[in-house]
């Protein structure tokens, strides 16, 4: 089943149920994904029966449709980092630690706003050091404290596609700090489409989605790793979080940046891994950052060619 | 003007004004303080129109009222850490690094939960080092992108007494990775009521809040230090936080920790703080973290020796 989310001029916008070719909705009842996701044992099945019909050949078309981020605003939004050849690389560049074994990287981030797969993405300077993060995420229902990851498995509910919008020049100085960033991690965008798990088939297991997320910079192949590289999971991921609070409805869990050990060969879902390859292969970095006007584009594709998520298509811009 | 937010049973509650006493309430016809702070303009003078009918003394006893926070939950928690002296003892006990001089440091923290004032507090591990931290807190209306610290003065809307609860064995394992802290930092408790800057007369200048914040553990007075040694003002930290993001109304920022230099004549917000004195004074900390059944209570009078935000009093229980 996949959902979405229709600008409607609220700031949770309206949930539909999309047909798994993206090409085809129909209205939810319950009237957002929040609500959805607060009550997801009594809308679950209701929203079901919506994809039934859809699968079925009824709904209208979503041409012309605006989508929103799935969840435009979420009241918790906690990043993993879990590919541990996305950290090593940059560990490379910015000369930090690697991490304590064993355990997960995640901080805390903005969540009052997650902006649509196509809408402009305004920052303040290029000299930040604008840069993307092609991430996979799950949303999660409420997950009591102190979960297993076997128990966490089951609190994943849908799977998102995500662009972790990063200014590096900004990064380091918080970093150092130990507080995590603020200036450094401005709105993400979010890909139209939240899927349930069982949509993948067997590209969903281990908690892991076992797909390449391609990666285009201004219309050329940037990367196209395998997302199903994680060091951990994402029910190790929930775990994690849920270690001592408990986790709202609707919390929203990125993988981090997609990363493979391969990276020379598979390319990378950020800028700032390139330069890190460059860095060890050349002595220095040597591609630069983002410019007004530049272009992203990230997608996944299921192994019949479908797209999963829809496409995340957007233009950064002088906000 | 005082408001407050009463336990109905929905996740936002119901929004109350109070009198300045805090002793009588009359209903709000705007729903929630979140709805409020989203329509300021319009909403703030139909509250103060309330406020003075409960100046002239309309309105029904507050007595069995459950209140719950100002905003039991809110799309933003950015904390600060505004006291050097709370910084400094900070970095004797836990080894850290002085931060970069001359901008605030700050982290996003959870923000989906924030506890009433007397509602049990659920950790799950004594031995997670458990703590409160004393702190001032402001509540924004929608902050535009690159504001200037005076422009943001003007965003402050409404002014908060917090209870950030932390575990301090488990934040320097996180503040390590640069990452920020998920596990040392639950949700915090907020004092019942949320004040505009004006009820406290020229104790609220230069974006800091004039008065002492008195907080006992197990009925013995542990601190009672000013809130005006903030090294950056409320604004300041506003304009912070708007550097790269706008800030969505009902953003929460707190000052961290309420700290004073004279930290041996005055006491502490916080326990950790004390161990950061015995380390300096005796060579190694003396005082324990809390126990399950601990009771730790904060208040702030104005001079005339009212309540101003109502009290933080709770207990500590085995999650």
């Amino acid at each position: 089943m996949k959902l979405a989310t229709i600008e409607n001029g609220t700031p949770d916008g309206a949930l539909v149920v999309v047909s798994a070719d993206g090409s085809r909705h129909l209205p939810a009842a319950i009237a957002t994904l929040q609500a959805a996701i607060e009550s997801w044992e009594t809308s679950e099945p209701a929203l079901r029966a919506l994809g039934a019909r859809l699968d079925s050949g009824e709904g209208e078309s979503t041409d012309g449709l605006a989508f929103a981020a799935p969840l435009p605003r979420a009241w918790q939004w906690l990043d993993g980092s879990a590919y541990r050849s996305h950290g090593e690389l940059m560990e490379t560049l910015f000369g930090t630690e690697p991490p304590p074994a064993g355990r997960p990287l995640m901080y805390q981030g903005l969540s009052h706003q997650f902006l649509s797969a196509t809408a402009d993405v305004p920052l303040p300077r290029e000299e930040d050091g604008i840069d993307f993060e092609g991430e996979f995420g799950v949303i999660t229902d409420f997950v009591p404290m102190g979960v297993t990851p076997e128990q966490a498995l089951g609190h994943i509910k849908l799977l998102v596609q995500i662009n972790d919008w990063s200014l590096r020049a900004l990064a380091p100085v918080e970093m150092k700090t130990g507080f995590g960033w603020i200036h450094a991690k401005p709105a993400c965008s979010v890909a139209p489409f939240a899927v349930t798990p069982e949509v993948l088939g067997d590209a969903w297991r281990e908690g892991r989605v076992h797909l390449p997320l391609a990666v285009d910079w201004n219309g050329e192949r940037f990367g196209n790793a395998e997302g199903g590289a994680m060091e951990f999971g994402f029910h190790e991921l929930v775990a994690h979080a849920a270690s001592t609070r408990s986790l709202c409805a609707g919390t929203i869990i990125g993988s981090g940046t997609v990363s493979n050990s391969n990276f020379r060969e598979i390319g990378s879902s950020c800028i700032a891994e390139r330069r890190g390859i460059e860095m060890l292969d050349e002595g220095k970095p040597r591609t630069g950052f983002m410019h007004f006007g530049d272009t992203v584009r990230m997608e996944a594709r299921l192994r019949d060619g479908g797209l999963l998520f829809g496409a995340i298509d957007q233009k950064v811009v002088k906000g």
